[in-house]
C-alpha cells in the first residue's frame, strides 16, 4: 500500500491499513473494503466500529475452559446438566462450535487457544497447557478427550498433552481417524485409509 | 452463522456478525478474523475500531471530484499543477490511484464511486453523474477521458457517459483496449485481440 497511499493520504488510508491487520485480508481486499463501509454500508462500518470496542472491552476468556465469553464462566460450563466427567480439548472456540453441532457430546470442553507448531518453534507457551493442567484437577475429569486437529500441529500438540496429562493419571483418548461419511474409497488418502484398516471395528 | 450462534452467544458473536458485513467475508473468516483480533491482536482491533470512527468521522467526498478525503477538496484537485483541460473519469478511488500510479496523466479525476449494471437494474442513480456534469461545465475542461473498466459494466458506463457528455459538446476519449504488456499472442483473448488489430498503428 506505500505506492497507493500517495493518492489516499487524505482519505481512508488509515482505515485501509487497519483492515490489512486482519487475517487473509491484503492490499487490494482492504482497500475494496474500505470503499465498501464508507461509500456503501456506513452503518455496517458503525457496527463494526461498536462491535470491536464492546468486544474488547466485555469478551474475555472464560475462567474455566477458556473459551470466550462474556462472563466469569461460559454458558457450557454454567450448564449443570453436562457430563463433568468429560472433558473435550479444542484448539479453537470455532473448533468448540462445530463439536457442538455434532450433538455428540455431552461433557465439558477446554479450549487451548492455539496449538504448538514445533516446525515455527511455537512450543506450549501457544497453548493454555497450565489452565488446562488446573481444569483437569478438579476430581471429577475422568477422560480427556484430544479433539486438536488432525493435521501435523494438531497431531503434535495431541502427543505433547497425552503424554503430559498421562503422566497425571488422566485417561485420555483421541478422536477416531478414518474414512469421511459421504466418501467414496477411491478418493480417500491413503493415509486415512491405513488407520481406517488399522482401526477397524466389528460391524455393528 | 445461526447454528455457531448458539455456542457463541456469550462470546465475540456480534463481531462475528459485524464482521461479516464486508466484502467477501463469510462466516468462517469471520470467526477466524474474530479470533484473531482478540485472541492474537487486540492492538489491531483498537487500531480498526478508531480508524473506522475516524473515517467515519473525518473521511468524505472532495467536492470536486468526488474521491474520499479529509478536506473539502483531496489533494489532486488542490494541486494547481495539474492541467485543468483533462478531466479523467474513473470508477472508484483505488482505479484512481493505479492510473496515479502509471505516472502518466498529469490531468484531474473525477470519481463516479459506482458504476452502471444493466442487468442488475442499477441505472445513472448509482453514479455521481450530476457532479460530474456540474464538474465539466468548469470552463476549463477540454476533454473527458472514460477510464472505466473494460468490463460489460464498466463499457455501459463508459457508453451512457460518453453520449450524455458529447451531447453538451464535451471532447470524450476512451482507454485504448489492445494487448497487455508482455503478453505472449497465443494466450491473449480473441475479443482483445480483435480490437487491437482493428486499432493497429503505425510503427513508432
Amino acid at each position: 500500500m506505500a505506492a497507493a497511499a500517495s493518492a489516499d493520504d487524505d482519505g481512508p488510508g488509515a482505515l485501509i491499513e487497519a483492515l490489512r491487520a486482519l487475517p487473509g485480508v491484503g492490499a487490494r481486499s482492504a482497500q475494496r473494503m474500505a470503499w465498501h463501509l464508507l461509500q456503501r454500508d456506513r452503518a455496517a462500518a458503525l457496527r463494526l466500529a461498536q462491535a470491536l470496542s464492546d468486544a474488547l472491552d466485555s469478551v474475555h476468556h472464560c475462567q474455566r475452559c477458556n473459551t470466550f465469553t462474556r462472563h466469569t464462566l461460559c454458558a457450557l460450563c454454567r450448564d449443570d446438566s453436562r457430563n463433568p466427567a468429560l472433558l473435550c480439548v479444542v484448539e479453537s472456540p470455532a473448533d468448540l462450535s462445530v463439536m457442538e453441532r455434532t450433538g455428540g457430546f455431552q461433557g465439558h470442553y477446554f479450549v487451548l487457544q492455539g496449538r504448538l507448531s514445533p516446525l515455527d518453534g511455537l512450543g506450549v507457551e501457544g497453548i493454555a497447557l497450565d489452565p488446562l493442567l488446573a481444569r483437569c484437577a478438579d476430581g471429577a475429569v475422568r477422560e480427556v478427550i484430544l479433539a486438536t486437529s488432525f493435521t501435523a500441529e494438531g497431531e503434535a500438540t495431541a502427543q505433547v498433552l497425552g503424554q503430559v496429562l498421562q503422566a497425571r493419571g488422566i485417561g485420555v483418548t483421541r478422536l477416531a481417524r478414518g474414512v469421511p461419511v459421504g466418501s467414496e474409497l477411491e478418493y480417500v488418502d491413503l493415509s486415512t485409509l491405513a488407520h481406517a484398516l488399522g482401526d477397524r471395528r466389528p460391524l455393528a
